[in-house]
């Protein structure tokens, strides 16, 4: 059957076509199906979508990747008929049907993925099916392998590469700022790639933006850590796993994270990562609960890196309460840049990058590595080497503290109690700057004047509210309202919650997100 | 914020928009997040879509239905909020988690599904939970229920209401169609619905079309059945349980189907049938291969019958080959009004016809149930019946069978052996007559000239496909090449297959779909 061609504007990577409903039915096509595409010597395949009325008989809607790779105009005659969906559907089912994936299985699906064959009907069936029935161990490791190979490497033609990651969660977690200059420092290699905030108020890319240029290409990573042995870049852009971007699509909308360590690790692999230390941030409102849990997790770390030739340790931390006292990108910025400049700040901070550093740097052989990690940090050293690091990613090496803009509206935050602080709930500290406008009102957040354990009078400022906007500011203080923060009393409540009845707790599910 | 609509001219019954990816970022959202949009007076919920050029900033793109709903116009300001998913993604992820949802958690599932609020990704997500974690009972029933209450209703004010039921997947299955005139005959009330055929290459729709129409709507339905007791219509249009036709389209790219019983039984309640016949073709290249699964899924009708208020009973039949001896919607048509006229005709259908309209004489309370369908049957009175029936439908009852029409283009496939029919391959024909038109062009198929165990000389006609044009007449003869449609010899050849070494397995699985 030929077919006119008529271009859609929809910029989606997925080569969707869009085909009138009788001759769908002519053809024997329902949604989701493949047709192949031929005009002159391209051939395409493409996945059905069905219209009544808005592509007429004879007509052919494409998405613009179709109308690119085909180099086809409105109007022209395109070849068309019905073929088979691709193999790597075969391999779906068999995951769904809690079967074991082969390595060639696994390849198959990847290279759909990245290159945007699969249907979201399709790729959710995987990512459930992997939900439900988890994955082996050889299975993750060939995730991880085929999602660093169909990438970009980041080959920096050293003997050892060492990184660091973070399973996130904890709001304030400005640990990488000061790991990085600590590590490199010492003469350790290591690019450090990182995320912008999905649900939290900020990513270590969104802090690191307030100090210097983030978004770097592959080549002006090289030369950067040709210079300074360090980075602190954004990784979204770089492409090192993009089936992974793929897959976050999906797990996203269902907050599922099944593929979360083969995530992890095909970026570790695809910058050639020798050593790796991974953060658990551990406790009540991050993902791991517990020290068990987190224990669990670290051991498949730990195997995984095996598989891959990767050198991996954990570390479960603390992480009831925010890291260090601000939270919000400029806000994390200044404090975190004030901390590497005087060698001084919070300990909770300081020592979770002494340790983490210290890991690396027993990797390394460096006699009593977490002590050398400290000194470092305490010398002020790490300052110097932090804007070394900016300078070499186009960022002003003497920013000064103060320039760092940060919302000019805001509010600080009284007790109405004398006491102490029981408890931070840090899914209330996320609300509160996000609805003050974090990540994106970079000088939005929040500023902890007290944390846990701290003594409190009644009238004391406990955390002060930042933003750019007042709306935001009112919006953001409505969430106090309607959130508790944080705990202040005489002695512990013992009163957790009050069950609700029936349906009623499905509601903290949701807060949960 | 304040967003200039942008009409797109799709026609999908998802509330879907597109948001520049700047203002997406500010509003912190991403791709399935929800937004409200306030115009005038009226609210309603958007699914977010990202885009980063064809939606400009400031600007929100609208699918029709919103448009429509919200009663906007090109550049008019539409004010958007963030907003939270729907509840009912609460009650996924709890499905996903194997957790058993409640009769409330479903409704609310149902209801979303039926206002299309649900993206592909929180469908697929609960379909695929679903086959994981399969159902309990109380669910089945719950899904049942609410699939027909929110669906529209036939009620035809009568006490008793008979229907029957196939689990699909065996070619040439015309029983319907001799069925419903000899169980209205008897006096019995029986609205039967069909569907079109999806894989197959035809369904009781197409094959009753030829006859008279099908496509009736819910008055012309009940003055049909108020003449004659019974019709033979095609369901799809009435939108008796339509998220069941929303569940279809994601189990179809698939071949999932975790909802077949509730998906039976909501249509089934939306007729209001207190008796119900369910017939599981049994045997190679069907669904269901034993007796035993056969017996699973019948009891499993039962119990699920017992709960809705709905008396079933099922039998298993014998699927090893095609029902009677044609294929195809016309060729099918042409094969049940001659047996209807005559009485006579091919053993396997009129006694399957005979033992299912038996059973519900047997509801009935008639005596000897199975005889009585069976004389209705043999007196041509069933034909009388029958046409009457398409008389009630607008058809013409006076159609001679020659009349209704067949593929012009034919060929006669011959036997290369001597010897008797050993097997006959399902999934065979069904390709053949697929690839022959059907079920697109009605008179396409095929026609079988012998059956299991018949004797045959080499030379012999063992069947013959029918085609209305050439191409696919000779498409269908490249299918007959590549697939063995019977199996003609001397005696059994013991090797069933060749078990091929490590992946080309999977190729069997596709044929299968």
């Amino acid at each position: 059957m030929f077919l006119i061609a008529r271009p859609l504007e929809f910029e989606s990577r997925r080569p969707i076509v869009f085909l009138n409903s009788d001759d769908a039915d002519e053809l024997g096509l329902k949604p989701m199906d493949r047709i192949e595409l031929v005009f002159r010597d391209t051939v395409e395949v493409g996945i059905i979508n069905i219209a009544e009325h808005f592509i007429q008989r004879g007509e052919i809607g494409l998405f613009r990747i179709l109308q690119e790779k085909l180099n086809v105009r409105m109007g022209e005659k395109i070849k068309v008929k019905p073929t088979l969906p691709p193999d790597s559907i075969v391999a779906i089912k068999r995951k769904i049907a809690g079967k074991t994936l082969s390595h060639n299985e696994i390849k198959n699906i990847i290279n759909d993925v990245v290159k945007s064959r699969l249907s979201d009907i399709e790729m959710t069936a995987f990512v459930v099916g992997l939900h439900n029935h988890g994955m082996t161990m050889s299975e993750a490791a060939s995730l991880s392998k085929t999602m660093a190979s169909t990438g970009v490497g980041l080959n920096l033609g050293k003997k050892a590469v060492y990184d660091k990651h973070s399973i996130g969660g904890v709001p304030g977690d400005k640990t990488s700022m000061l790991l990085v200059p600590t590590v490199s420092l010492a003469g350790l290699t290591i690019p450090k790639t990182s995320s912008r905030a999905i649900t939290s108020p900020a990513g270590t890319a969104d802090r690191v933006e307030c100090l210097c240029p983030v978004n770097l290409s592959i080549d002006e990573i090289k030369k950067a850590i040709s210079r300074e042995n360090g980075c602190l870049v954004w990784g979204g852009a770089l492409d090192l796993a993009p089936a992974d971007d793929a897959f976050i699509k999906i797990e996203y909308p269902l907050s599922l994270d099944p593929l979360l360590l083969p995530s992890i690790m095909s970026k570790k692999k695809a910058v050639n990562a020798k050593y790796l230390v991974v953060d658990i941030p551990t406790g009540r409102g991050v993902k791991f609960k517990t020290i068990a849990d987190a224990e669990e997790l670290g051991m498949k770390f730990i195997e995984l890196g095996r598989k891959l030739g990767i050198k991996v340790e954990c570390s479960s931390t603390f992480a009831e309460q925010p890291i260090g006292y601000a939270v919000g990108p400029a806000l994390e910025a200044r404090e975190a840049l004030k901390i590497a400049d005087t060698g001084r700040g919070p300990d909770d901070l300081i020592n979770k990058v002494a340790h983490l550093a210290g890991v690396l740097f027993e990797f390394r052989g460096f006699p009593n590595p977490e002590k050398k990690a400290m000194k470092i940090i305490r010398s002020g050293r790490a300052g110097k080497k932090l804007r070394a690091i900016m300078a070499a990613q186009g960022g002003n090496p003497k920013l000064r503290i103060e320039d760092i803009p940060i919302g000019t509206h805001s509010v600080k935050v009284k007790s109405t109690k004398t006491g102490k602080v029981w408890w931070i709930d840090n899914v209330a500290v996320i609300q509160v700057a996000r609805a003050a406008g974090a990540p994106f009102d970079k000088g939005a957040g929040l500023v902890m004047h007290k944390k846990l354990n701290e003594p409190v009078n009644k009238g004391d400022v406990i955390f002060e509210v930042y933003s750019e906007h007042l709306y935001k500011l009112n919006r953001a203080l409505e969430t106090v309202k309607c959130m508790d923060v944080m705990c202040v009393g005489k002695k512990y409540d013992m009163v957790l919650a009050d069950i609700p009845e029936d349906d009623e707790e499905e509601r903290y599910f949701i807060l949960e997100r």
